[in-house]
C-alpha cells in the first residue's frame, strides 16, 4: 500500500507542477463522469454536530473503491486550525486490499476546484474573461488556478470580510501572475465578472448576492453550499438560473437547491459531459453549478495520484495490512515477535 | 495524529499481553453498550461485488467519531491474501481531527473475540466448560483467549474441513495452555460443548448444525454469517433459540436472522447489559449470540488503543494533515517548499 503523507503529496505536486497536475485531475474528471453509470453511488454518510460535521464520501466501480473521510467545523479556524482535513483509501476490489492512502485536505481543495473549472468549460460564455472570487479563505486561490486552465483569465476581482485573507490572496495570485484587483463589495465583484465563485464558510442561509448584481451569460459556481442548512443563494435566485448539480440525490439535500421545492429542469453533470442535455441554452442564461463536492471527484484524484506514485511503492509502504505467511494463521503471526 | 502500523499494534499487544488486552477491550465493550442511546449509529455502508464486499462502519458519540474500513473476499485465502483486513480511525468531534489511524486487521479479530466473550459471560450457563470451533481459519484462537477470560476452559472441541487449519489451530492453541481435541465432525463438536463458536468462510446460505446436535442450555456464537445471503444455521433451528444480536437495523439485513419474518423476541445486547431483559430464560434454552460485527466495537478497540498510545504521540504521527501556519493560506502552505 502506497502511503502518501501530506509531505509527499506536496514533493509529489512540485515536481509534477500544480498546473500540469490539475490538467490532469480535470481530464479524469471528464472522463470519470463520462462513465457515470459504470459507479456505485450513495450519497455521503454524514454526522452532523451542532458545531461541524464528519463524512465518509464511498464510491466504487468494478475495479477500484475509493473513499474519503472529510470534516467541516467553520469555528476551527478562529482557533487556528484548518476547518476542513481530509485524507483518502484507493482500494482494489479484486481483493479488497487498499492500494494507497492519501492525505486529501489539499487534494480536497485541488479537485473542487478542478471540477468548477470543468464544469465552467461546459457552461461559461466562449468570450468569458473575468473571474470574480466571494470569500478568499482555503479554496480561494485553487479556484482562480483551476480556472485559468480552462480560460483566458484577464483579471480577477475579489472581496472578502476579513482584510487579512484578501491580502494573503492578492499575494499568492501575484506568485501566479494573475492579475486581480480588490473588491470593496460583493456587489462589485458581482457586476464585473464573467465568472462568479462564491466560497464563504459562514453556516446558514446566508444570500451573499442580489439579482441586480448579475450579469446576463454569467457563470456561478457556489462552491461555499455544502451542507444542510448553510446556503449562500436565495430560492428567488435559484429560480432565474440553469442549474447543474453533480448528483442530484445528494445536492438536494445539502446544497444551494436544498430549498427548492420544483427540481424538475435541475441537470447532472454527467449529463452534460455525455451530450445529452445542454448545459448553456443561450447567451443570456446564468449557469449556475451547486458544488456540493461528490466521492467521484475524490476517487478520481486518487487515481490520478496512484498512477503518478504507482512506480515507487515499495518505499512508500504505510504498514497498515499485516504480513502473514499462512493466511487462516492470524493469531500466530500476531504472536511473533517481530 | 497517532499512527499505528500493523507491527506498532503487534508490538503494544505484545507488551500489555493479549490476555490482559482482551480484558480491557471486554470491559470497554461492556461500558459503551451500557451507553448505547449516547451513540449515533447506523448501519454500515456495504459495497458487495460478486466476490466479496467493502464497508465502512462508523459511529459517534459527542465526543469521539469512529470508523472501519474492512473487507471480505472469501477467495482471498486461495490466493495466499487474508480474507478480511481493515484499518480504523479515531477522530475528535470538536475538531474533526484525526487522532490516530490504526491497523484492524489483527484489532477486528481481537474485538470480534471480545463481543462473543462479553456475551457469553451474560448468555452461557455458570457451568460451562467445554468449548466448540467449528471453523478453524483466522477468528479460531482469538475466540478461544477471549472465552478463557469469562470461563474455566476445561476442553475445546474443534473440527475444520481443512486438516491444516486444526493443525495450525493446535499447535496455537497449546502455546496458550488451553487443552484441545480434534473432533471428526461438525456433530462432534457441537454433542461436546457448552459454549460453541461457528466461524467458518463460506459465502451462501449453508446449515451447519442439526437440531438433534445441540444441546440444552447451549450458549453459541455464529460469528461466520454476516452478509446478506450468507448464513451458517437454518430458519427452523433459529426458531428454536433465545437470540440476541448487536443491532438490529444491521443485523435484520446480515446476520443469521436475515430469513427470519418474525423478529419478535430477539433481543439486542445493549438490553441484556442494562438489565431491561434477560438473556437466559431457563437452564434448558439455547441462547444464540447472532454476530456480524457492529461499529461500537470497533470505536470500543479503537478507544483502549488510543489511551495505551495517547502518550507518545510525538513519535507516531501519520503526516496525514497538513502544518499550515494561516488556516485561510491552505494554498500558501502547499507552495512552501517542504
Amino acid at each position: 500500500m502506497i502511503y502518501l503523507t501530506a509531505d509527499r503529496v506536496r514533493e509529489y505536486i512540485h515536481k509534477v507542477g500544480l498546473e500540469v497536475f490539475m490538467d490532469q485531475v480535470i481530464a479524469q474528471l471528464e472522463v470519470d463522469y463520462s462513465n457515470w453509470h459504470s459507479f456505485s453511488k450513495s450519497p455521503r454518510h454524514a454526522t452532523h454536530y451542532p458545531h461541524g460535521v464528519i463524512e465518509l464520501m464511498p464510491i466504487s466501480d468494478d475495479e477500484l473503491y475509493g473513499f474519503k473521510y472529510v470534516n467541516g467545523h467553520p469555528r476551527n479556524a478562529a482557533a487556528g486550525r484548518l476547518n476542513i482535513v481530509g485524507f483518502g483509501v484507493l482500494a482494489d476490489v479484486a481483493t479488497g486490499f487498499p492500494l494507497m492512502l492519501s492525505e486529501m485536505t489539499w487534494l480536497t481543495a485541488i479537485r473542487t476546484a478542478c471540477m468548477t473549472a470543468l464544469v465552467a468549460r461546459y457552461g461559461k460564455l466562449a468570450v468569458a474573461k473575468t473571474v470574480g472570487i466571494v470569500g478568499c479563505g482555503a479554496q480561494a486561490e485553487f479556484q482562480c488556478l483551476a480556472l485559468s486552465r480552462v480560460m483566458e483569465i484577464g483579471v480577477i476581482h475579489y472581496y472578502d470580510i476579513d482584510a487579512g485573507a484578501m491580502a494573503k490572496f492578492s499575494a499568492n495570485l501575484a506568485d501566479m501572475n494573475l492579475e486581480c484587483r480588490a473588491a470593496s463589495s460583493i456587489e462589485e465583484v458581482c457586476l464585473s465578472s464573467d465568472v462568479l465563485v462564491t466560497a464563504t464558510a459562514f453556516k446558514g442561509e446566508s444570500s451573499l448576492v442580489e439579482r441586480e448584481w448579475l450579469k446576463p451569460g454569467q457563470f456561478i459556481a457556489g462552491v461555499g453550499g455544502d451542507c444542510p442548512g448553510k446556503t449562500e443563494f436565495s430560492k428567488e435566485l435559484l429560480n432565474d438560473f440553469s442549474i447543474v448539480v453533480e448528483y442530484l440525490e445528494q445536492t438536494r439535500e445539502e446544497g444551494e437547491i436544498q430549498n427548492l421545492k420544483d427540481l424538475t429542469g435541475v441537470l447532472e453533470f454527467w449529463q452534460v459531459v455525455n451530450g445529452e442535455v445542454i448545459l448553456r441554452r443561450s447567451d443570456d442564461a446564468i449557469v449556475f453549478f451547486d458544488s456540493v463536492g461528490f466521492a467521484l471527484e475524490d476517487l478520481s484524484i486518487l487515481k490520478v495520484m496512484y498512477q503518478g506514485f504507482v512506480e515507487d511503492d515499495q518505499q512508500l509502504d504505510g504498514g497498515l495490512i499485516p504480513q502473514v505467511d499462512d493466511v487462516k494463521d492470524l493469531y500466530g503471526a500476531l504472536m511473533l515477535r517481530g
